[in-house]
């Protein structure tokens, strides 16, 4: 019997890892220099020093428009007994930036002259020797250090290296960086046709995503066409690439230890591996090797982990090639909304959105997958959780990378609750308004919202919940979760709610009578969504069991999973609003129609963000593209319930 | 008589004036739209939202490398009753990413299976439905919106965009920056020889300036060749610029109110004028005006002045027409090393260097003038002054804006003191080793270099003060001022000190002597330099008075600059080093040797930085480029005095 397969034995830390690196590839002499004019050498690094060849000023010049004169000659001037000089003789008349005058050495300002005729001046106060001269070399001195060796070449050093005489400087070439994606489910989107990408079939994108990377660092790209799992084939791509002009070799894809991972081994025949598996999360199945004294990467095939592979090690590895820090980004402190659970012993890169919500920054996590490729998209920071901590605790204050601008983050609109497409269409609208607010909106329905409220997690909650008693939506709800809090209740829109198809509605489903034939599997939606509970009302209503109902306790989180589950055959019927089913080419039998609230707390209601989203909702534009979705109405949206 | 002129009769602070910018050019469609294939958007600006076509995965994927099983037929395996399943039957052999087998619902790890031969497997615990199952459209579901308009399009963006089937995307057009430089005096470097340059010819830096600037912004730029100071030539350039497909027009120099400042009149004359002059420092003297109904800026020709210009309005307005906010660079709170007085009524941008000395980031102030590009370049950060404020005192919390990465900054040697030649050579030696540490040098004399120690403003202070009772160099001084503190005292290097004279010593001076004859002027170093301490010493043993001494009052802070006063003729002779003398061709005799030493605080000596300094030090490397300057020795250097 085999034992159980370990695959990574001698997994590093991620700083263990990153020294192994430093260790294997010390930076001097790799890459050349290349010669070029200075303004098309911004973002480089000078491979050289650079010492001025001219002075700037490279005369005395005048610093004001007025006139030069000797400074010894309007000493004892004042507002009583002003002195009187002849222009042209005593005092010169310059411009800002003219050549002062032989024997004079001060100028005085236009401002501060009489002009009594077109040949004599008068000043009231004396001028001091150099007074608004700049004198020669005041800023530049010929000869003099301009920028050290390794420094990098901004707008501005565009201005002090022509002022000092250097039209052409010696940079560092590129980092040219080989990427090789592998794996023969992959397809190339510049040849695929959406509609022929069978199962199976997965478009390649973490080449495009790393070509960019390689770029934003100042390093550049060499992309190949994507490699079949093939040992022969791969060996010999990397073979010609560590061979070839390349600095850093990337495989993207094949990195891990499956049947059809074959990175590690053709590192083994060449050269040697470095490191095998890196206790962070996403990116452990990262490998680097060395062949013919070049790195070469195993990058991870998970968008995620291939993108914090690189972060963590290859892009520092390349500006350390180019003598320049990988730049940090900026921290701040945040508080997770919840309890977040983390594996001891690796190192979590949880992805987080950000909004800050009265006197702190709230941070919502995003998936934790590694295939989620919008959790980085959507991430407004990234919280660290290190080897040796178990988790974040609900309100602990922990430290956030930060993805976009703080200003960005702090004007915020933070949505959380029930999930509706029009959410996306205001988020889409208000983004488009001359302020360009961001909405940051998260999905855990309507109660979840309303808690999070309470728990000053959000700055408006998206509800829509039936009471049973009366068929009211909502205010019963408030009153019970939010006894203390006073809050504006705003109609976003009224929708259909309807059961959730196949096309041609197969095993011909009417309603939610329906539900109970032993032939239906039902996807259901989570308990605390409104969908669950109009579900659960009208069950009772019609005197329902739920456990008589196939599927009752199968749930998803939002509409779209629902109809996804319903499309992709895990279920027959879900109840869920027609915008998703219309977005899948799913059948849609309507069942009710339902109100959908914002839940808005008075203290931000009339805060300027808050006020422009309601102009937003009550604009016309919106209701015009919420009509367009099919399945809404529109007549009191904006309206204050 | 005419009275005195006020050219600014109504200047606008920044913040008014921004707002009549933006309130003179609503945002709303300047830009028209380009299709771009996604990996060519980075950096660029979603004009239009994007909806995915493709959902992610588009299909149920394995996620794992293992078995896919039917969750219930695994139901009640542990340790001690395990399950056995039947390969390619009940359990299908799976790598990540493949498509889920029909008639299976989870995948089981490789890791977790126990291969009992090829055809069965064992397992010990049960899997739960969609275990390690990536279900369709978990990412990504089509016709969900992907961006919301003005969104930027980053690097992670093009994996989410190709994921969801977007493979083009309409992105807004880069703002087009018409750039006009004006002056006759202006000379084009790329037609230029320095040789010819002659007093009152300037290189034309600006425009290159500004094009990077716009370029960093995501706008582009069409510079024009410079316009002579003439009315009619600079009206048809601003007329064919804002009735072409520019988007902002620039015009550089000339927008103040000198004799030949005409861009307000050409505005005034073409369209009107919103603001003319800022009360800030520098940047004062810029020109806004609306002509078409596009925006014409007179950008002031001072370099400092043209980017404070450019980034306060300029920039701001470009960032608004590409609907997305101008990023706010990074504050910190720092500590000015001195008092800081500052005009009311002015906001002032003061360039600052900035170093982490004990627990706090000092900041000294760089050179105030608008026409010092230098004060930008090796300037780490910018103190606002608000207008209402008189100025800043010494030790007072104030903010700085960040123009360099705060972990650079906080890995900075502050040295302050006597100015050297062979400290730029240090400073280029470290900044090259592996760990590019910077040097931040600031001249302040000897004696000032003592006293920065004693405030903590500084790791280390440079110094070459003779004790004129016993001609030791530095110990008696550094007993006198720093008492308390206990240091190390490193020779950097012994230097030449001599008299600078114009070439072939036209004036035939010989020595110290000659300074009391009438036809010759000195130009002294500061009060409390090592240097005028020698002077000092050397004319009390000749027992010559200062007051005999033609220019003793005349004074520079460094060896650069007594060189170029003896260049620019304001002085036939000053004590300087060879290397001030033979940097600008001027001629040397020699007075004394002394000694140039480093006083480095035990408190600091050990730290990894200062070991560094001390390996660098020590080199032969950095040894052969003192040598290599002339009239240095290096016996000594390196060595603990």
């Amino acid at each position: 019997m085999k034992s159980i397969r370990n695959v990574y034995l001698k997994m590093k830390t991620l700083e263990e890892a990153r020294e192994i690196l430093f260790d294997s590839f010390p930076p001097s002499e790799i890459l050349s220099h290349e010669i070029l004019p200075v303004p098309e050498a911004v973002g480089r690094v000078l491979s050289k020093s650079v010492t001025a060849k001219l002075c700037s000023p490279n005369y005395h010049a005048a610093a004001m428009d007025g006139m030069a004169v000797k400074a010894a000659s309007t000493y004892g001037a004042n507002e009583s007994s002003p002195i009187e000089l002849a222009v042209g003789k005593d005092a010169i008349p310059v411009n800002t930036g003219h050549v002062l005058p032989e024997n004079t050495d001060a100028v005085i300002m236009i401002e501060h002259v009489q002009e009594l005729d077109d040949n004599r001046i008068r000043i009231e106060a004396p001028a001091f020797p150099w007074q608004y001269v700049r004198k020669m070399g005041e800023d530049i001195v010929a000869t003099e250090l301009l920028f050290p060796q390794n420094h990098i070449v901004s707008p501005y050093c565009v201005g002090a290296l022509l002022s000092g005489g250097i039209f052409e400087i010696s940079v560092y070439e590129k980092p040219k960086v080989v990427i090789y994606p592998t794996g023969s489910e992959l397809f190339n989107w510049k040849k695929s046709n959406i509609a022929d990408l069978k199962p199976g079939r997965i478009l390649e994108t973490n080449s495009y995503v790393l070509s960019s990377l390689i770029e934003a660092l100042g390093g550049r790209f060499e992309r190949h066409e994507t490699l079949p799992d093939n040992l022969q084939t791969l060996t010999e791509a990397i073979y010609n690439a560590v061979t070839g002009d390349a600095h850093i070799v990337l495989t993207v894809g094949g990195s891990s230890a499956g049947s059809e991972d074959f990175t590690k081994a053709v590192i083994e025949d060449l050269g040697e591996v470095l490191v095998h598996g890196v206790t962070m999360m996403p990116g452990k199945p990262v490998l680097m090797g060395r062949i013919n004294d070049k790195p070469v990467f195993g990058m991870p095939g998970y968008p995620v982990s291939n993108i914090v592979a690189f972060e963590q090690l290859v892009g520092p590895l390349l500006c350390r090639f180019l003598g320049k820090p990988m730049e940090k980004r900026r921290t701040i402190e945040v508080q997770p909304t919840r309890k977040i659970p983390s594996k001891l012993g690796v190192e979590e890169f949880l992805r987080v959105k950000l909004g800050k919500v009265k006197d702190r920054i709230v941070a919502i996590p995003l998936p934790r997958g590694a295939g989620s490729i919008t959790s980085i998209t959507e991430a407004d920071g990234i919280i660290r959780i290190p080897n040796h901590v178990e988790g974040l605790n609900e309100n602990e204050t922990v430290t956030a990378e930060l993805l976009k601008p703080l200003s960005m983050i702090k004007n915020t609109i933070v949505i959380v609750g029930s999930h509706d497409n029009t959410l996306d269409i205001l988020a889409d609208q208000i983004k488009g308004n001359r302020e360009g607010i961001p909405i940051s909106s998260s999905h855990v329905g309507s109660i979840g919202g309303l808690m999070a409220l309470k728990r000053g997690m959000c700055h408006v909650a998206g509800s829509h919940l039936l009471d049973i008693e009366d068929g009211s939506y909502n205010i019963s709800y408030i009153e019970r979760f939010l006894p203390d809090m006073r809050v504006k209740l705003v109609n976003l829109v009224f929708r259909d709610q309807g059961l959730i198809v196949l096309p041609d509605n197969p095993k011909n489903i009417t309603g939610i009578e329906d539900l109970a034939r032993e032939d239906v599997r039902l996807i259901n939606r989570q308990t605390g969504s409104g969908t669950r509970i109009l579900l659960d009302y009208r069950l009772e209503q019609l005197g329902m069991e739920p456990e008589a109902i196939n599927g009752y306790d199968s749930e998803e989180f939002t509409h779209m999973s629902v109809a996804v589950a319903v499309l992709g055959g895990m279920a027959d019927v879900g109840l869920g609003i027609y915008a998703a089913a219309k977005a899948l080419n799913l059948d849609f039998i309507p069942v009710v129609t339902e109100q959908y609230d914002l839940v808005i707390p008075e203290e931000f209601f009339d805060s300027h963000n808050i006020q422009i989203l309601m102009e937003t909702i009550r604009s016309e534009d919106f209701k015009q593209r919420v009509q367009a979705l099919g399945g809404y109405s529109t007549e009191k949206t904006g309206e204050i319930v």
